[in-house]
Protein backbone atom coordinates (compact mmCIF):
# COMPACT_ATOMS: atom_id res chain seq x y z
CA UNK A 1 0.00 0.00 0.00
CA UNK A 2 1.73 3.49 -0.99
CA UNK A 3 2.17 6.35 0.94
CA UNK A 4 0.09 7.83 -2.07
CA UNK A 5 -2.92 5.82 -1.52
CA UNK A 6 -2.81 5.72 2.60
CA UNK A 7 -2.46 9.61 2.28
CA UNK A 8 -5.92 9.89 0.02
CA UNK A 9 -7.85 7.40 1.75
CA UNK A 10 -7.04 8.37 5.52
CA UNK A 11 -7.51 11.51 4.43
CA UNK A 12 -10.69 11.15 3.03
CA UNK A 13 -12.20 8.55 5.67
CA UNK A 14 -10.94 11.96 8.56
CA UNK A 15 -13.45 14.50 6.11
CA UNK A 16 -15.95 11.40 5.96
CA UNK A 17 -16.02 10.98 9.82
CA UNK A 18 -15.83 14.73 10.51
CA UNK A 19 -18.78 15.28 8.60
CA UNK A 20 -20.44 12.04 10.00
CA UNK A 21 -20.46 13.68 13.54
CA UNK A 22 -21.42 17.14 12.86
CA UNK A 23 -24.58 15.37 10.86
CA UNK A 24 -25.10 13.31 13.96
CA UNK A 25 -24.42 15.99 16.19
CA UNK A 26 -21.98 13.41 18.49
CA UNK A 27 -21.23 14.80 21.88
CA UNK A 28 -17.93 14.16 23.58
CA UNK A 29 -19.31 11.36 25.89
CA UNK A 30 -21.22 9.37 22.84
CA UNK A 31 -17.67 10.10 21.17
CA UNK A 32 -15.95 8.25 23.93
CA UNK A 33 -18.54 5.32 24.76
CA UNK A 34 -17.57 4.70 21.02
CA UNK A 35 -14.13 4.57 21.47
CA UNK A 36 -14.13 2.79 24.91
CA UNK A 37 -16.20 0.02 22.86
CA UNK A 38 -13.83 -0.43 20.38
CA UNK A 39 -10.57 -0.23 23.10
CA UNK A 40 -12.11 -3.07 25.47
CA UNK A 41 -13.43 -5.01 22.44
CA UNK A 42 -10.01 -5.25 21.26
CA UNK A 43 -8.42 -5.05 24.70
CA UNK A 44 -10.86 -8.30 25.40
CA UNK A 45 -8.86 -10.33 22.54
CA UNK A 46 -11.87 -9.83 20.17
CA UNK A 47 -9.14 -8.40 17.86
CA UNK A 48 -10.99 -6.52 15.17
CA UNK A 49 -14.14 -9.00 15.08
CA UNK A 50 -16.01 -5.03 16.32
CA UNK A 51 -15.24 -3.57 12.66
CA UNK A 52 -15.19 -7.19 10.77
CA UNK A 53 -18.39 -8.38 11.50
CA UNK A 54 -19.71 -5.41 9.82
CA UNK A 55 -17.26 -4.14 7.05
CA UNK A 56 -14.61 -7.49 6.44
CA UNK A 57 -16.69 -9.13 3.65
CA UNK A 58 -17.41 -5.45 1.93
CA UNK A 59 -13.81 -5.25 1.36
CA UNK A 60 -13.09 -8.64 0.16
CA UNK A 61 -15.79 -7.88 -2.70
CA UNK A 62 -13.76 -5.54 -4.28
CA UNK A 63 -11.61 -7.91 -5.47
CA UNK A 64 -14.38 -10.01 -6.75
CA UNK A 65 -15.23 -6.99 -9.69
CA UNK A 66 -15.49 -8.15 -13.17
CA UNK A 67 -13.95 -11.83 -11.95
CA UNK A 68 -14.08 -14.55 -14.05
CA UNK A 69 -12.70 -16.65 -11.29
CA UNK A 70 -14.25 -18.38 -8.28
CA UNK A 71 -15.46 -15.65 -5.79
CA UNK A 72 -13.35 -14.83 -2.65
CA UNK A 73 -14.77 -14.89 0.49
CA UNK A 74 -13.77 -13.54 3.73
CA UNK A 75 -10.58 -15.20 5.59
CA UNK A 76 -12.32 -14.87 9.11
CA UNK A 77 -10.15 -14.92 12.37
CA UNK A 78 -9.12 -18.60 12.38
CA UNK A 79 -7.03 -19.64 9.61
CA UNK A 80 -3.81 -21.05 10.94
CA UNK A 81 -0.93 -22.19 8.72
CA UNK A 82 0.97 -25.36 8.44
CA UNK A 83 -2.42 -27.34 8.96
CA UNK A 84 -1.03 -31.45 8.22
CA UNK A 85 -0.64 -32.52 5.37
CA UNK A 86 -2.68 -35.92 4.42
CA UNK A 87 -2.67 -39.02 2.54
CA UNK A 88 -5.32 -39.89 0.26
CA UNK A 89 -8.20 -41.36 0.45
CA UNK A 90 -8.63 -38.00 2.24
CA UNK A 91 -10.17 -37.45 5.90
CA UNK A 92 -9.35 -34.72 7.93
CA UNK A 93 -8.28 -34.99 11.25
CA UNK A 94 -11.30 -35.54 13.95
CA UNK A 95 -11.95 -37.33 17.29
CA UNK A 96 -13.07 -40.83 17.48
CA UNK A 97 -16.36 -39.60 18.94
CA UNK A 98 -16.47 -36.57 16.52
CA UNK A 99 -19.63 -34.83 16.33
CA UNK A 100 -21.68 -34.10 13.30
CA UNK A 101 -23.22 -36.13 10.28
CA UNK A 102 -20.85 -37.60 7.86
CA UNK A 103 -19.71 -34.86 4.60
CA UNK A 104 -18.00 -35.45 1.73
CA UNK A 105 -17.11 -32.51 -0.46
CA UNK A 106 -15.50 -32.86 -3.64
CA UNK A 107 -14.96 -31.01 -7.08
CA UNK A 108 -12.59 -30.14 -9.60
CA UNK A 109 -9.89 -27.18 -9.13
CA UNK A 110 -9.42 -25.42 -12.65
CA UNK A 111 -7.57 -22.35 -14.19
CA UNK A 112 -10.10 -19.68 -15.44
CA UNK A 113 -9.84 -21.00 -19.36
CA UNK A 114 -11.01 -24.38 -17.75
CA UNK A 115 -7.66 -26.52 -17.57
CA UNK A 116 -7.44 -29.21 -14.53
CA UNK A 117 -5.39 -27.98 -12.37
CA UNK A 118 -3.83 -31.04 -11.00
CA UNK A 119 -2.00 -31.08 -7.52
CA UNK A 120 -3.69 -28.30 -6.10
CA UNK A 121 -2.78 -27.40 -2.22
CA UNK A 122 -5.76 -27.29 -0.24
CA UNK A 123 -5.51 -26.02 2.64
CA UNK A 124 -9.11 -26.31 4.65
CA UNK A 125 -10.38 -25.84 7.99
CA UNK A 126 -13.97 -25.60 9.83
CA UNK A 127 -16.05 -25.55 12.95
CA UNK A 128 -16.96 -28.79 14.98
CA UNK A 129 -19.97 -29.75 15.98
CA UNK A 130 -20.00 -27.16 18.62
CA UNK A 131 -18.90 -24.14 16.40
CA UNK A 132 -15.74 -24.06 17.83
CA UNK A 133 -12.09 -24.12 16.17
CA UNK A 134 -9.11 -26.59 17.26
CA UNK A 135 -6.13 -24.57 17.53
CA UNK A 136 -8.38 -21.34 19.19
CA UNK A 137 -10.65 -22.42 21.18
CA UNK A 138 -9.61 -24.79 24.28
CA UNK A 139 -10.20 -28.20 24.86
CA UNK A 140 -10.02 -29.48 21.34
CA UNK A 141 -6.78 -31.52 19.92
CA UNK A 142 -4.44 -29.15 17.57
CA UNK A 143 -5.73 -29.48 13.92
CA UNK A 144 -8.65 -31.11 14.52
CA UNK A 145 -10.96 -30.96 11.68
CA UNK A 146 -7.91 -28.93 9.45
CA UNK A 147 -5.64 -30.11 6.99
CA UNK A 148 -3.93 -29.89 3.51
CA UNK A 149 -4.59 -32.08 0.89
CA UNK A 150 -4.48 -31.59 -3.47
CA UNK A 151 -5.98 -32.59 -6.52
CA UNK A 152 -5.87 -35.84 -8.34
CA UNK A 153 -4.29 -35.72 -12.18
CA UNK A 154 -7.57 -34.34 -13.57
CA UNK A 155 -7.77 -31.66 -11.49
CA UNK A 156 -9.77 -33.56 -8.83
CA UNK A 157 -10.24 -33.52 -4.86
CA UNK A 158 -12.91 -35.14 -2.32
CA UNK A 159 -12.30 -35.22 1.28
CA UNK A 160 -14.37 -36.71 4.08
CA UNK A 161 -15.24 -34.06 6.95
CA UNK A 162 -18.35 -33.55 9.26
CA UNK A 163 -21.35 -31.29 8.73
CA UNK A 164 -20.77 -28.14 11.14
CA UNK A 165 -23.72 -25.93 12.37
CA UNK A 166 -23.46 -22.35 12.20
CA UNK A 167 -21.29 -20.22 13.66
CA UNK A 168 -22.13 -18.35 16.48
CA UNK A 169 -19.79 -15.04 17.58
CA UNK A 170 -18.61 -14.08 21.25
CA UNK A 171 -21.38 -12.32 21.83
CA UNK A 172 -20.80 -12.12 25.53
CA UNK A 173 -17.67 -9.36 24.95
CA UNK A 174 -18.32 -5.48 23.26
CA UNK A 175 -18.91 -6.59 20.05
CA UNK A 176 -22.02 -8.89 21.13
CA UNK A 177 -23.40 -5.97 23.56
CA UNK A 178 -23.30 -3.75 20.38
CA UNK A 179 -25.03 -6.05 17.91
CA UNK A 180 -27.56 -7.12 20.58
CA UNK A 181 -28.47 -3.35 20.98
CA UNK A 182 -28.89 -3.32 17.02
CA UNK A 183 -31.00 -6.25 17.91
CA UNK A 184 -28.94 -8.53 15.53
CA UNK A 185 -28.42 -12.00 16.07
CA UNK A 186 -25.05 -13.32 16.93
CA UNK A 187 -24.98 -15.98 14.15
CA UNK A 188 -23.05 -17.22 10.53
CA UNK A 189 -24.77 -19.91 8.39
CA UNK A 190 -22.62 -23.11 8.25
CA UNK A 191 -19.58 -22.91 6.42
CA UNK A 192 -16.45 -24.75 5.10
CA UNK A 193 -13.15 -22.67 4.73
CA UNK A 194 -10.48 -23.28 2.38
CA UNK A 195 -7.95 -21.50 0.87
CA UNK A 196 -5.97 -22.91 -2.84
CA UNK A 197 -2.80 -22.23 -3.96
CA UNK A 198 -1.45 -23.47 -7.44
CA UNK A 199 2.27 -22.02 -8.75
CA UNK A 200 1.36 -19.81 -11.40
CA UNK A 201 -2.18 -18.79 -10.28
CA UNK A 202 -3.42 -16.13 -7.57
CA UNK A 203 -4.21 -18.06 -3.82
CA UNK A 204 -7.89 -18.20 -3.60
CA UNK A 205 -9.48 -18.24 -0.11
CA UNK A 206 -13.25 -19.63 -0.02
CA UNK A 207 -15.68 -20.23 2.15
CA UNK A 208 -18.46 -22.39 1.11
CA UNK A 209 -22.04 -22.21 2.22
CA UNK A 210 -25.01 -24.78 2.13
CA UNK A 211 -28.23 -23.81 0.47
CA UNK A 212 -31.33 -23.73 2.50
CA UNK A 213 -29.62 -23.45 5.22
CA UNK A 214 -30.21 -21.18 8.74
CA UNK A 215 -29.30 -18.00 8.80
CA UNK A 216 -27.95 -18.10 5.50
CA UNK A 217 -30.06 -14.82 4.36
CA UNK A 218 -29.16 -12.91 7.68
CA UNK A 219 -25.59 -13.73 8.42
CA UNK A 220 -24.50 -11.32 11.21
CA UNK A 221 -21.03 -10.61 9.28
CA UNK A 222 -23.02 -10.51 5.96
CA UNK A 223 -20.58 -12.23 4.01
CA UNK A 224 -22.47 -15.04 1.83
CA UNK A 225 -22.83 -14.42 -1.68
CA UNK A 226 -24.63 -16.01 -4.56
CA UNK A 227 -21.32 -17.83 -6.03
CA UNK A 228 -19.86 -19.32 -2.78
CA UNK A 229 -23.83 -21.44 -1.76
CA UNK A 230 -24.43 -24.94 -3.16
CA UNK A 231 -26.83 -27.55 -2.56
CA UNK A 232 -26.44 -29.54 0.32
CA UNK A 233 -27.45 -33.49 -0.74
CA UNK A 234 -28.62 -35.85 2.28
CA UNK A 235 -27.69 -39.54 1.22
CA UNK A 236 -29.56 -42.28 3.52
CA UNK A 237 -30.32 -44.99 1.07
CA UNK A 238 -29.41 -48.65 1.70
CA UNK A 239 -27.49 -47.94 -1.41
CA UNK A 240 -25.74 -44.59 -0.94
CA UNK A 241 -24.93 -45.94 2.62
CA UNK A 242 -22.99 -49.24 1.30
CA UNK A 243 -21.22 -47.35 -1.28
CA UNK A 244 -19.52 -45.41 1.52
CA UNK A 245 -19.63 -48.57 4.10
CA UNK A 246 -21.51 -46.02 6.55
CA UNK A 247 -24.24 -47.12 9.07
CA UNK A 248 -25.90 -43.63 9.13
CA UNK A 249 -27.17 -40.72 6.81
CA UNK A 250 -24.69 -38.23 5.50
CA UNK A 251 -24.21 -35.58 3.47
CA UNK A 252 -22.18 -34.61 0.23
CA UNK A 253 -21.66 -31.15 -1.24
CA UNK A 254 -20.05 -30.21 -4.37
CA UNK A 255 -17.39 -26.87 -5.38
CA UNK A 256 -15.87 -26.72 -8.68
CA UNK A 257 -13.21 -23.78 -8.14
CA UNK A 258 -11.44 -21.65 -10.90
CA UNK A 259 -8.53 -20.20 -10.49
CA UNK A 260 -7.40 -17.08 -11.81
CA UNK A 261 -3.74 -17.32 -13.95
CA UNK A 262 -0.94 -14.91 -11.77
CA UNK B 1 -27.02 7.13 25.57
CA UNK B 2 -30.29 5.38 24.75
CA UNK B 3 -30.18 2.30 22.48
CA UNK B 4 -32.17 3.57 19.72
CA UNK B 5 -29.89 6.68 19.29
CA UNK B 6 -26.86 4.10 19.36
CA UNK B 7 -28.96 1.74 16.68
CA UNK B 8 -29.74 5.13 14.74
CA UNK B 9 -25.53 6.19 14.72
CA UNK B 10 -24.25 3.02 14.62
CA UNK B 11 -26.51 2.11 11.31
CA UNK B 12 -25.55 4.77 9.88
CA UNK B 13 -22.21 4.46 10.13
CA UNK B 14 -22.16 0.99 8.74
CA UNK B 15 -23.81 2.54 5.88
CA UNK B 16 -21.73 5.54 5.61
CA UNK B 17 -18.56 3.40 5.74
CA UNK B 18 -19.68 0.63 3.44
CA UNK B 19 -20.15 3.32 1.07
CA UNK B 20 -16.66 4.70 1.25
CA UNK B 21 -15.07 1.31 1.29
CA UNK B 22 -16.79 0.85 -2.12
CA UNK B 23 -16.13 4.28 -3.59
CA UNK B 24 -12.31 3.53 -2.84
CA UNK B 25 -12.57 0.40 -3.79
CA UNK B 26 -10.42 -0.70 -0.42
CA UNK B 27 -9.24 -4.14 -1.03
CA UNK B 28 -9.32 -6.86 1.41
CA UNK B 29 -5.29 -6.31 2.04
CA UNK B 30 -5.90 -2.60 2.78
CA UNK B 31 -8.67 -2.97 5.45
CA UNK B 32 -6.77 -5.51 6.93
CA UNK B 33 -4.00 -3.24 6.56
CA UNK B 34 -6.30 -0.42 8.67
CA UNK B 35 -7.35 -2.60 11.40
CA UNK B 36 -4.20 -3.90 12.14
CA UNK B 37 -2.78 -0.49 12.67
CA UNK B 38 -5.68 0.05 14.91
CA UNK B 39 -5.43 -2.95 17.26
CA UNK B 40 -1.74 -2.38 17.27
CA UNK B 41 -2.31 1.00 18.35
CA UNK B 42 -4.51 0.26 20.93
CA UNK B 43 -2.14 -2.98 22.11
CA UNK B 44 0.89 -0.85 22.16
CA UNK B 45 -0.84 1.07 25.20
CA UNK B 46 -2.03 4.47 22.65
CA UNK B 47 -5.42 3.42 24.05
CA UNK B 48 -7.51 5.83 21.64
CA UNK B 49 -5.16 8.13 20.61
CA UNK B 50 -5.29 7.32 17.06
CA UNK B 51 -8.80 8.27 16.57
CA UNK B 52 -8.59 11.06 19.02
CA UNK B 53 -6.42 13.03 16.84
CA UNK B 54 -8.32 12.96 14.46
CA UNK B 55 -11.86 13.09 15.85
CA UNK B 56 -12.13 13.93 19.74
CA UNK B 57 -12.16 17.91 19.06
CA UNK B 58 -15.01 17.97 16.32
CA UNK B 59 -16.98 15.76 19.14
CA UNK B 60 -16.55 18.33 21.45
CA UNK B 61 -17.67 21.06 19.21
CA UNK B 62 -20.70 20.06 19.21
CA UNK B 63 -21.55 20.85 23.16
CA UNK B 64 -20.35 24.40 22.04
CA UNK B 65 -23.27 25.03 19.55
CA UNK B 66 -25.44 28.29 20.88
CA UNK B 67 -23.65 28.00 24.01
CA UNK B 68 -23.66 31.32 26.21
CA UNK B 69 -21.12 29.90 28.85
CA UNK B 70 -17.13 28.92 28.06
CA UNK B 71 -16.49 26.67 25.22
CA UNK B 72 -15.40 23.26 25.91
CA UNK B 73 -12.36 21.86 25.23
CA UNK B 74 -11.00 18.44 24.80
CA UNK B 75 -10.07 16.74 28.37
CA UNK B 76 -7.14 14.76 26.39
CA UNK B 77 -5.65 11.59 27.58
CA UNK B 78 -3.81 12.77 31.01
CA UNK B 79 -6.46 13.67 33.46
CA UNK B 80 -6.10 12.25 37.07
CA UNK B 81 -8.76 12.29 39.70
CA UNK B 82 -7.35 13.19 42.93
CA UNK B 83 -5.16 15.83 42.97
CA UNK B 84 -4.00 17.63 46.24
CA UNK B 85 -6.14 20.00 47.52
CA UNK B 86 -4.06 23.71 47.31
CA UNK B 87 -3.98 26.23 50.25
CA UNK B 88 -3.75 29.80 49.47
CA UNK B 89 -2.10 31.54 47.99
CA UNK B 90 -2.13 28.50 45.49
CA UNK B 91 1.53 27.22 43.75
CA UNK B 92 0.84 24.12 41.60
CA UNK B 93 3.10 21.37 43.30
CA UNK B 94 6.48 21.16 41.71
CA UNK B 95 10.09 20.09 41.99
CA UNK B 96 12.68 22.60 43.51
CA UNK B 97 14.63 23.01 40.49
CA UNK B 98 11.38 22.62 38.27
CA UNK B 99 11.81 23.74 34.23
CA UNK B 100 10.03 27.01 33.15
CA UNK B 101 9.60 30.50 33.07
CA UNK B 102 7.38 31.22 36.25
CA UNK B 103 3.38 31.52 34.91
CA UNK B 104 0.44 33.34 36.87
CA UNK B 105 -2.76 32.44 35.55
CA UNK B 106 -6.02 34.44 37.02
CA UNK B 107 -8.98 35.25 36.22
CA UNK B 108 -12.83 34.75 37.46
CA UNK B 109 -15.24 32.37 37.20
CA UNK B 110 -19.06 33.48 36.62
CA UNK B 111 -22.65 31.98 35.93
CA UNK B 112 -23.68 32.65 32.58
CA UNK B 113 -25.48 35.34 33.30
CA UNK B 114 -22.25 36.67 35.25
CA UNK B 115 -22.84 36.16 38.81
CA UNK B 116 -19.86 35.81 40.44
CA UNK B 117 -18.84 32.15 41.53
CA UNK B 118 -17.21 32.05 44.83
CA UNK B 119 -15.49 28.34 45.86
CA UNK B 120 -15.66 27.00 42.82
CA UNK B 121 -13.50 24.10 42.32
CA UNK B 122 -10.70 24.15 39.73
CA UNK B 123 -9.09 20.75 38.96
CA UNK B 124 -5.58 21.95 37.29
CA UNK B 125 -3.40 19.96 35.29
CA UNK B 126 -0.40 20.57 32.58
CA UNK B 127 3.14 19.26 31.46
CA UNK B 128 6.33 19.85 32.54
CA UNK B 129 9.20 22.28 30.45
CA UNK B 130 9.89 18.45 28.94
CA UNK B 131 6.21 18.21 27.87
CA UNK B 132 5.64 15.16 30.35
CA UNK B 133 2.90 14.90 32.93
CA UNK B 134 2.99 13.70 36.35
CA UNK B 135 1.37 10.31 37.20
CA UNK B 136 1.56 9.42 33.63
CA UNK B 137 5.26 9.60 32.20
CA UNK B 138 7.69 7.76 34.89
CA UNK B 139 10.47 10.06 36.36
CA UNK B 140 8.06 12.78 38.08
CA UNK B 141 6.54 12.55 41.38
CA UNK B 142 2.94 12.04 41.70
CA UNK B 143 0.88 14.98 41.03
CA UNK B 144 3.53 17.52 39.90
CA UNK B 145 1.94 20.39 38.35
CA UNK B 146 -1.42 19.09 39.35
CA UNK B 147 -3.32 20.10 42.21
CA UNK B 148 -7.06 21.92 43.01
CA UNK B 149 -7.64 25.16 44.11
CA UNK B 150 -11.35 27.31 44.73
CA UNK B 151 -12.44 30.45 43.88
CA UNK B 152 -12.34 33.87 46.35
CA UNK B 153 -15.42 35.46 47.42
CA UNK B 154 -15.71 37.61 44.38
CA UNK B 155 -15.22 34.14 42.14
CA UNK B 156 -11.62 35.14 41.73
CA UNK B 157 -8.59 33.24 41.55
CA UNK B 158 -4.77 33.12 40.81
CA UNK B 159 -2.51 30.12 40.74
CA UNK B 160 1.59 30.39 39.84
CA UNK B 161 2.53 27.93 37.94
CA UNK B 162 4.93 27.48 34.79
CA UNK B 163 4.83 27.84 31.68
CA UNK B 164 4.65 25.05 29.47
CA UNK B 165 6.03 23.75 26.10
CA UNK B 166 4.21 22.71 22.99
CA UNK B 167 3.22 18.77 23.98
CA UNK B 168 4.10 16.07 21.60
CA UNK B 169 1.80 13.54 21.08
CA UNK B 170 3.55 10.14 20.91
CA UNK B 171 5.18 9.54 17.70
CA UNK B 172 7.01 6.56 17.37
CA UNK B 173 3.75 4.25 17.79
CA UNK B 174 1.36 2.85 15.14
CA UNK B 175 -0.92 6.57 15.33
CA UNK B 176 2.81 9.00 14.76
CA UNK B 177 3.39 6.67 11.55
CA UNK B 178 0.39 6.96 10.48
CA UNK B 179 0.73 10.38 11.32
CA UNK B 180 3.93 10.95 9.42
CA UNK B 181 3.19 9.22 6.27
CA UNK B 182 -0.21 12.16 6.06
CA UNK B 183 3.06 14.59 6.40
CA UNK B 184 1.67 15.77 9.74
CA UNK B 185 3.88 17.39 12.56
CA UNK B 186 3.08 15.49 16.38
CA UNK B 187 2.71 19.19 18.15
CA UNK B 188 -0.26 20.90 20.43
CA UNK B 189 0.38 23.72 21.04
CA UNK B 190 1.16 24.93 24.58
CA UNK B 191 -2.22 24.43 27.03
CA UNK B 192 -2.88 24.47 30.71
CA UNK B 193 -5.70 22.19 31.46
CA UNK B 194 -8.10 23.14 34.27
CA UNK B 195 -11.84 21.50 35.14
CA UNK B 196 -14.44 23.46 37.11
CA UNK B 197 -16.96 22.37 39.26
CA UNK B 198 -19.55 24.34 41.68
CA UNK B 199 -22.65 23.07 42.66
CA UNK B 200 -26.11 23.99 40.73
CA UNK B 201 -23.48 24.28 37.22
CA UNK B 202 -22.41 21.97 34.92
CA UNK B 203 -18.48 21.10 35.41
CA UNK B 204 -16.47 22.63 32.53
CA UNK B 205 -13.34 20.67 31.05
CA UNK B 206 -11.56 23.78 29.00
CA UNK B 207 -8.22 24.04 27.88
CA UNK B 208 -6.29 27.60 27.62
CA UNK B 209 -3.91 28.42 25.06
CA UNK B 210 -1.46 31.13 23.86
CA UNK B 211 -1.83 33.81 21.28
CA UNK B 212 1.21 33.57 18.84
CA UNK B 213 2.63 30.58 19.90
CA UNK B 214 3.99 27.24 18.26
CA UNK B 215 1.62 25.23 16.28
CA UNK B 216 -1.42 27.48 17.28
CA UNK B 217 -2.60 27.18 13.50
CA UNK B 218 -1.44 23.57 13.14
CA UNK B 219 -2.53 21.79 16.29
CA UNK B 220 -2.17 17.65 15.52
CA UNK B 221 -5.88 17.30 16.82
CA UNK B 222 -6.99 20.33 15.43
CA UNK B 223 -8.43 21.19 18.98
CA UNK B 224 -7.71 25.15 19.63
CA UNK B 225 -10.60 27.64 19.46
CA UNK B 226 -10.72 31.23 19.09
CA UNK B 227 -13.04 31.55 22.73
CA UNK B 228 -9.74 28.94 24.22
CA UNK B 229 -6.74 31.51 23.22
CA UNK B 230 -5.85 34.48 25.39
CA UNK B 231 -2.59 36.75 25.05
CA UNK B 232 0.29 35.40 27.32
CA UNK B 233 2.03 38.32 28.57
CA UNK B 234 5.79 38.80 29.29
CA UNK B 235 7.29 40.52 32.75
CA UNK B 236 10.59 42.21 33.37
CA UNK B 237 10.71 45.17 34.58
CA UNK B 238 12.33 46.18 37.53
CA UNK B 239 8.97 47.30 39.34
CA UNK B 240 6.97 43.86 37.98
CA UNK B 241 9.64 41.58 39.20
CA UNK B 242 9.60 43.89 42.68
CA UNK B 243 6.14 43.38 42.95
CA UNK B 244 6.00 39.33 42.60
CA UNK B 245 9.34 38.86 44.59
CA UNK B 246 10.92 37.50 41.59
CA UNK B 247 14.57 37.69 39.72
CA UNK B 248 13.67 36.33 36.82
CA UNK B 249 11.19 37.40 33.74
CA UNK B 250 8.21 35.66 34.56
CA UNK B 251 4.22 35.19 32.57
CA UNK B 252 0.60 36.26 33.42
CA UNK B 253 -2.23 35.27 31.14
CA UNK B 254 -5.42 35.27 32.60
CA UNK B 255 -8.39 33.64 31.21
CA UNK B 256 -12.80 34.00 32.92
CA UNK B 257 -14.75 31.52 32.55
CA UNK B 258 -18.95 31.18 32.73
CA UNK B 259 -20.49 28.03 33.95
CA UNK B 260 -23.92 26.61 32.65
CA UNK B 261 -26.17 26.47 35.08
CA UNK B 262 -27.25 22.58 35.67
Amino acid sequence: MSDERIKTVVEDLERTLLVFIRKHQITHDEYRHATDLLVSSITAGEDSLLLDVFFAAEATDIGNLGRKASPQAIEGPFYVPGAPALEPPYIVPQRPNEGGDPLYFSGCVTGADGEALACTEMDFWQADADGLYSNIHPGIPDWNLRGRFRTDAQGRFEVKTILPPPYEIPKNGPAGRLLSVLGRHFFRPAHLHVKLRHSGYKELTSQIYFQGSDYIDSDVANAVRDGLVVPLRRKDSASELAARHLQRAYWEVRYDFALMPD
